[in-house]
């Protein structure tokens, strides 16, 4: 059976270094098995993945925004834990849509993420969800999302 | 002392039957004693209770829409756990509110929410809770829930 | 080494006494070791600091309410608990701001709640966060914070 690197490899995904961690909070904190991990928003070229749903980004490049910001997730999971096979599952995501007042298909922009990760983990990648459309996101960014991981 | 399904037959509350999940995710994640639960949009007659609070939705009707959520929500814990009894707590709610620049009663409309559980739950309702605003939800709706739940 | 208590009044600041708890929920919920903690909508003066960024409330004003808001979980956390020594860890926090269309700085703004956890709290006031932009907020409050905190 095919490793998570495997898969990762045979998707042409290379993770990306995460970005150096900003003074104020860090990318995960650990309590018991749950690892909370920080809003991630989605980035282009290093760069926030700047636009709004609705106002100059279709729903389709909202998937991949969303996907791309679950890659730079599974980064920071490798990074934090040495080896993706300690993450038991995914428990809960929080998918934060920027959103045109007229845009409502937040779940499928979410759906980026949670298919990629289903994708990457198998059964352990089937998480509880909630997907919301927001005003706006740091730096502009048309995608954030935070997840909670059980450990082993 | 009455069961919670006899308050719900008092109330004359008939737990729907959940909708069939959607692929990429999952109603539920179980994490050690806590119970993740997805967000869930508003429905009405079955479909989204699509609208916005401070444009076309009243602060009352949004409550209404915030209880339906919260009863659709119970019909996922029994569904998942077989026996409402099962739950010791609700612990954590956040109650996302479809919102026009102008609407700050987010708090009025999650008390149709919070004062539901705590009708059927008794002090084991009583959660810790958020409440925001909102641009827009999936599929139109004026509200969405989601909770974290304690299980014995 | 200074305690915490002994810290804040370095920093002259006096913890208030928590507003009286809403009947439809409470304001802290403990479940094992973590305690979910509501959402806080930024004071002043003992009401709603209300205004939006990017519409009125500057980034650097709105650094100020984070930071507002944080003391008053801080004293919510002091009331519940008795002693904030129990606090092992100030484990997550969603920063949601009322943001204008244009506002791109949410994780300014948040950092004036993590960066005060940190001075108060030291290694263990370091967590995962995000920071979000929303449409509105209860009371048209410009920032509203919620933790998890583990407690020893």
């Amino acid at each position: 059976m095919a490793t998570i690197y495997e898969k990762l490899q045979e998707m042409r995904i290379e993770l990306p270094v995460p970005a150096a961690p900003v003074a104020a909070f860090v990318p995960t904190v650990r309590t018991g098995n749950l690892l909370f991990v920080s809003g991630h928003i989605a980035k282009r070229n290093g760069k926030s993945w700047a636009g709004q749903l609705g106002a100059g980004i279709s729903t389709d490049e909202g998937r991949q925004a969303a996907r791309s910001a679950a890659i730079d997730l599974l980064a920071t999971l490798h990074h934090e834990l040495g080896e993706l096979t300690r993450v038991r599952r995914i428990v809960k995501l929080v998918c934060f849509v920027s959103s045109a007042p007229q845009f409502t298909e937040q779940h499928l922009v979410a759906n980026g993420a949670s298919e990629f990760l289903q994708e990457v983990f198998g059964p352990g990648g089937l998480h509880a969800r909630s997907a919301v459309g927001v005003a706006q996101l740091p730096l502009g960014s048309c995608v954030e999302i935070e997840i909670v991981a059980e450990i082993r």
